[in-house]
């Protein structure tokens, strides 16, 4: 018989964790492995709420398992490495994101591509090698092999820092893989939530104009003076949108709600690429706008761990942080309300560290 | 007023036009513009009838002006140059495809892109700088710009290589553009017609490995036997289909016709590419799996002149040429409705030469 999360690994932990399809979460009493040769233990700071957290607690794409303890975006401090670790030391700051595992030897794993790896363990709501579930970041403490494991930059915070985990290489990876980076191109951002504002902050930074497309014209002050766009477009305004037609090199496109790709496709310059980072089941395709102008939609998720620690290191290079607001362990059921209805400027960060054992007492 | 067809220009011409939206073929005498400084005339002896063609006469895409002279891959002997004439003389093999004119001064025509032009020219049912309308290659002769003619390679033939002009360079360009032409790739050709047949030719030329995916068994042998490709999927064989899942660099998608792309984007490996160059008018896109394999879903028209003739040298160094049908002038309506039905293996070309002025008389 299987054992139960409490028992079946030597380790006490304590998170809290989605018990049903209510999402809800409440404290859970459940257990890590022992610290292997490659693993590094980690003492969880802060770690913040993906909307994918949401989705899967909440099992919006149907295949969610309970107990669920949700969370990669995980930023915390070496307690203990096994004997085999290179990388860090007790004392390390480090990050842990999207993924814990994968096979090591395939095609995409020995090109750093191990996010596209079939044998890929996500952080959480995942099986591990050992057969055990993965639980994650909401949590006192996490065990994970130190490949999956980032050095954190000193001038990186730990807290606004931690959604880059997830939503920095998201959009980092598909600005790089798909050429968008290079000075004086012109890239579009669609959506200005929690990877859009990161989105729009490493367009910049690579020196591109960025121009941020929203049905909401509210967000324009936001989005040129605060995050540094250059323009802004409400796309459901047709005379805004024509003026901008065939001007863009590329598009980062954020939305998981259904929505029309027509009017971004005509925003695209010959050869352009729209690239969807958000998770609609499906979208229509115009195809003939796409054959005048060989225009290309592609999709991207998050990208290899090589990648993210460049990332990461990028964005301690040029200050790029996520903005964040910073809730305490027992406020996380509001904070999930209140990102179900998009009211967080741009990323709930949990202050785990702090205020986890205050929520269990 | 306007002057008419036949009084526009100087020299006689004669050809076959379609008249109304019933897409009949009927003689037509028109004028062909005097022979310009940087023109070659053409006397044209043979021209493929493009599926686009049966769209055109027909206004299946509600754009259509008549008399309309359709043909744009048109192959004959120079009669004529003009004086600042470089590339060819008179008695010259040449070949003129989808277009004959462009701006020649814009960032896509400076780099070989003039088939992205705003003010690309097509070769018929286009409105020539001179505001006269184009008329295509069902004539007796034709005017063009020389940058728009491809020298002819000498053991290139006449009629299996016109349709080369259209369908060799819509099935070359992307290949090459998307990078589907390395030795040891994989890549898939859905649909065996006038595209498709000829995207088989030129992958295997490539060196890559070619799967036909098509709706219709009995095409599996002709797949395999004549045209030379690896392996055959019937596409509503689910089982077939999955035991090829996530094996293909790319896919050529030649079909015109509303279809699924799910289990196409499934045919690919990550980072796999889907090339639509059908014009269904619009396609299911499904997201997730495009997410998870950074997959992408272009379209492409067409190439560039410098590339046409890439192609058309690239083709008679492999002795790659259509499968074709060769016709006189007169059965083009018959040749029109069996084209409707998908009843040619693959191309109709027209023996203009010898058959036009029978035709007329």
């Amino acid at each position: 018989m299987a054992k139960s999360p409490e028992t079946e690994h030597p380790v006490k932990a304590f998170g809290w964790a989605a018990r049903d399809t209510s999402g809800t979460l409440s404290p859970f009493n459940f257990s890590r492995r022992a610290t292997g040769d490659e693993d590094v233990k980690v003492k969880v700071l802060y770690c913040g709420i993906c909307h994918s957290d949401l989705h899967s607690v909440r099992n919006e794409r149907g295949n969610s398992q309970y107990p669920m303890v949700p969370g990669h975006e995980i930023v915390g401090i070496v307690m203990e490495v096994g004997s085999k670790v290179q990388k860090f030391k007790v004392g390390d700051k480090v990050g842990i994101g999207c993924m814990v595992g994968s096979c090591r030897s395939c095609n995409k794993c020995t090109n750093n591509l191990e996010n596209q790896c079939r044998k890929m363990v996500l952080t959480y709501r995942s099986t591990y090698f050992d057969g055990t579930r993965t639980y994650g970041g909401y949590s006192d403490i996490i065990v994970a092999n130190e490949h999956f494991v980032v050095r954190w930059p000193d001038n990186m915070p730990l807290d606004a820092g931690s959604p880059l985990l997830c939503a920095g290489i998201t959009t980092y990876s598909p600005l790089k893989y798909f050429g968008l980076d290079k000075p004086g191109m012109h890239v579009g951002v669609v959506g200005l939530g929690g990877l859009g504002h990161v989105a729009v902050k490493l367009a910049k930074a690579f020196g591109t104009q960025v121009t941020v497309i929203s049905t909401n014209p509210a967000k324009k002050q936001e989005a040129i003076e605060h995050l540094g766009a250059d323009f802004f477009l409400v796309s459901n305004d047709q005379d805004q949108m024509q003026a901008a037609a065939d001007t863009m090199d590329g598009i980062i496109d954020t939305v998981s709600a259904v929505h029309t790709l027509l009017p971004l496709l005509g925003l695209l310059k010959s050869d352009g690429k729209l690239v969807l980072l958000g998770s609609p089941k499906a979208l229509e395709l115009p195809v003939m706008p796409m054959l005048a102008g060989r225009k290309m939609v592609a999709g991207s998720g998050i990208g290899g761990m090589k990648e993210t620690q460049e990332m990461i290191d990028f964005c301690a290079k040029h200050n790029i942080t996520a903005d964040v607001e910073i809730i305490p362990m027992d406020y996380v059921n509001t904070a999930m309300d209140r990102l179900a209805k998009a009211d967080v400027r741009y990323r709930f960060v949990i202050d785990v560290g702090s205020t986890l054992k205050a929520a269990s007492s």
